[in-house]
């Protein structure tokens, strides 16, 4: 079989370097452009130089039409806002497009006007992209050439409340989620919040209530749940590089066990090879799914209240390993290909 | 003035040295007594090499009658469960006694049984005990002689909680915590979980909804409210050393603004030394604590939601500054002595 | 072609781990027995989480003729001083074996005794184990049955330093290493000394010029001088999980320049899949190697010194994954099956 | 008596918060100016919020009438490069003037363009500044009003070496230090080198054998043995925010024995509060000194060799700290106030 031929555009950053490390080890692609805004003309080893000797490709500009000749997928590893100036430019290609950037997340061009406070560029084709959620959105992820690669936080998350919001188990408007990020989640670009001496030894919340991911929390929340779900979501730094370890604070409507509750989530993920239920007692850790693509779900229940637990790690999970997944659906792959 | 002789009896676990390093620069304070369980006849500066040239004693057996002959303060750093085997013997002494462990802090037998798992060994002292949070209750703490020193975690949870609590302004039952601890929390004893290539690049929630100290904040939130209050509590360890984040969702019973909040805690706040209201928009972080006995107390209002967020050092505010302030009030000094 | 069988023997250490996680990535491997010491009967997966859903295998005794019968090869991740007790038993069976410890590099029983306190228990078979560097060892690793898997601190020195010493380009007798470890190097068992407390935001030297891999270094860095070297090791723990990084001043016997010293090495290392000599002017760095099989060296040469760092992950090139590689030598595979 | 009153100049980096820190802390101390180049009209606890509460100045701009108006002690905290433009507007003014840059350490001209790559600005006042090191040089620091203030690398170096230098125990020109220093050390400003991904989980050698304290330290060797004194120094960087760990390599000119060692340094340093010797046996780390104004010092031989081993916190006794000490003696004060 012939290789797939795949181009990263936006490469330099954490999520364009995981990426690469991943498809490096697809044995069924050959990465054939990894194109940069900077840095252009450079070995992309020297600018990650763990992969020397791993990969000797040098950064190219963003050249859409040999970009599209040379590619059948075509990750994009962008800023958000960004995204959306560059990405319309490939779309009458017919390649496969995974958007790794929040551009194309969310239906709505006045949620995303609120979200990231500028007017979309692009609102046309807002509606095309397929939600790239694979234990959710198989199907149409199978049949679309356009992916929006979900967000690092709302992928644990949504995870972690599908089921239940599912089984229509919990209030809709009382879910509380306090999420605790690694720094490289806040990009590779050197700032006073993820200055080493700042970050170690401290905490913070940050964006309290106000986060860019909760309006595509909710919007993904309330497609499942079938009526309007509303989250409160504070996230915090910590210091550690990577993951991203969720706790979710809901209200049961009524009574369930914890078994009844174990089975629901084992057999909504009893075949997905990335999303883990813990055994009942176990609370998941970040070093459990550290450098994997998994998913970790536990749950405790205390009186009336659903205590909800995810750990993924937030450049794998998060980003970069579930574009790679979700381009192993649309391509007929083996879902696992170059994630284990 | 004569120096108040002091002695820490359990001075060797990480409580008892931050208590000894706070000590030696107090002013008016001499200590005379290092008491151990173990290690008893090295030199404390053995122990920890950082006091060095400032600490020249000798650790000694729990001698009761020396101890209370050469005492104006007895501190007790022993782990709970034991310290009340071993506080009995010094009670009629008469000396100032204050305990940083958990055994003298809940006010009933069942409760700490609940909490403990096992039968409190001196029932019939429980109730003599001041709880020992200067913020709050000051004017009993001048009076005893007997102090419970709060909780690393009950402290921040509740200099945070008590203010909106007193002016009746949120539900009491469904108060939701969730804090972030950093390892020193667990002792100095080697474990497991506090092995650092366990920690490292890790979170992990423990004891989710079931923390010992749970009863302790409820206990003392209930007497504030004057009523019961029911809080879900979940701690995170999280790869750091020193430091309690608390992160708490409540519910507002009615529509308040975020200036009229301010106004309650800055009054009720504007005479502590020891705690800082952060201005509107503002977030505290633990490295602005991290050493000092200060606890920072933020708040954001997202619609009917009020989030309080608290930030102190576990073993200074949340154990051995606390101690030596309840000591200040106690002894008639002025209370930052020791502490700045 | 049919799967080597592997059994690991002492699978629940962090080398175990890492050598199992490194396992179930081969293509060619079916692991058939992780057998332990104790936790006999749990699953191998409840003892590390993060392999849950990767590896179903129940931990096993140390049972002789069925993990003979069942494996084509049999690694040893038991600590030193107990794998001389435990891998005579095996010697007869014919099964290629691959010790991780410590208790057949050294060729000399009073050597043994010198470095590790006590006589060595299986004196008769130490002449026979092969040290299994590949990059020097590997025409006898192919023949041979019984490998010494070289010491974490011991690889990446080695490597460092086997060029300019086959060279006859450095003094003998004045070596310096200084070498700065992750503290997983401390192995699984908590001790005071790896206490999260107390090694964050710490460094400390230990064993200073008296640690056990010098002996080790000496023997085979002689064996390469073709006459004693001698040096002077001091090892550091710092605060990371990962990587061994070691940074070695020598002195020049007469004038070099810098290109020629590259030409040795990248001659030396061109066809080594696992080790990268460092460009002019770039200075390798732990998070380059991390997770990864390679040995990264750099040098630079100040007046008549030279210095040279090489950086490894030690559980990988010094460990685990550096078995792996012998394993692949020893039974004609591709070096670098499983290490990608 | 009247308070001393002090000025700040360049207060807004780190040195220049941990000197606020420190003099807020100082019995003697009245602080009246924190003058700053940006910032200016900001409240000096909004800079740095862990002040909040504890200093309420406002940061002002450079005003040199006003603050040689009110100031006894004028720090500055001012990078390299940029001291020298500012300072001699200040030397007039009989004011005591105590400069924590590198910019008047050098007494040559030509080593400073050698180090720092400039022209020195300021070449007439070279010569008379002293180098603050008050456990050598306390009698000039006595008599002078201007301090150049040791760098955070050489403090530590030549705090472990100076009596063996003195006492001519060991080779001149075989000296190689090996330095680890936390990312504190870079300053606030943020850099792809200090950002938390890149620091974290990572060792790098920087600057190998051509940093700018090098001259500085070979400088003041050379004062003290008497002739030229040569060394390779190799820094590296660490993931911690605090501390310089200095492991020191030299020989021996004829045989010595640890108590004859001991004792020199004993000796030496019997009377200095701020720097000790550890005992025989005993290894220096950075906990044991983070957040203190101690040097702690610990030597082992072997064979020829002698391993020195200093640890520094590289913000108090490598900047603000030796600052405070130095004024404390040029004013003729107890040397540790506000130092403990």
């Amino acid at each position: 079989m012939n290789k797939i031929r795949v181009s990263v555009v936006g490469a330099s950053g954490y999520t364009g370097f995981e990426l690469v490390r991943i498809l490096l080890k697809h044995p069924d692609v050959v990465i054939t452009n990894l194109a940069v805004r900077s840095d252009v003309g450079r070995p992309y080893s020297e600018l990650f130089p763990a992969l020397k000797g791993r990969c000797d490709l040098i950064c190219s500009t963003i050249d859409v039409p040999k970009i599209t000749d040379e590619s059948d997928v075509i990750f994009f590893g962008l800023p958000h806002k960004t995204s959306m100036d560059i990405i319309p430019k490939f779309l009458d290609s017919g390649r496969k497009i995974i958007d790794l950037s929040a551009d194309y997340r969310l239906n709505n061009e006045e949620t995303y006007k609120y979200a990231y406070g500028i007017d979309h560029a692009d609102k046309g084709h807002l509606s095309e992209f397929v939600y790239g959620l694979p234990e959710f959105n198989r199907a149409k992820i199978r049949q679309t050439n356009t992916i929006a690669n979900p967000g690092c936080f709302p992928t644990g998350i949504e995870l972690a409340l599908m089921p239940v919001l599912q089984s229509g188990l919990i209030k809709t408007d009382s879910i509380i989620v306090d999420s605790k990020t690694g720094i490289s989640g806040g990009g590779k670009t050197p700032k006073p919040a993820f200055h080493f001496p700042k970050c170690n030894e401290n905490v913070s919340a940050y964006k309290v209530a106000s986060h860019q991911h909760e309006p595509e929390i909710e919007q993904e929340l309330s497609k499942m749940a079938g009526k309007p779900v509303d989250i409160v979501f504070v996230p915090h730094l910590i210091p550690m590089t990577r993951g991203i370890y969720s706790t979710i604070y809901t209200e049961l409507i009524e009574a369930v066990t914890i078994t009844e509750l174990q089975n629901i989530y084992q057999k909504q993920y009893q075949n997905e090879p990335f999303v883990r239920v813990m055994d009942t007692g176990k609370i998941p850790e970040i070093n459990h799914v550290t450098n994997t693509n998994f998913c970790d779900i536990g749950m405790v229940i205390s009186g009336s209240r659903l205590i909800l637990i995810s750990a993924i790690d937030n450049l794998i999970k998060g980003a970069s390993g579930q574009a790679v997944q979700n381009m192993n659906v649309m391509m007929g792959l083996d879902e696992t290909l170059g994630l284990n």
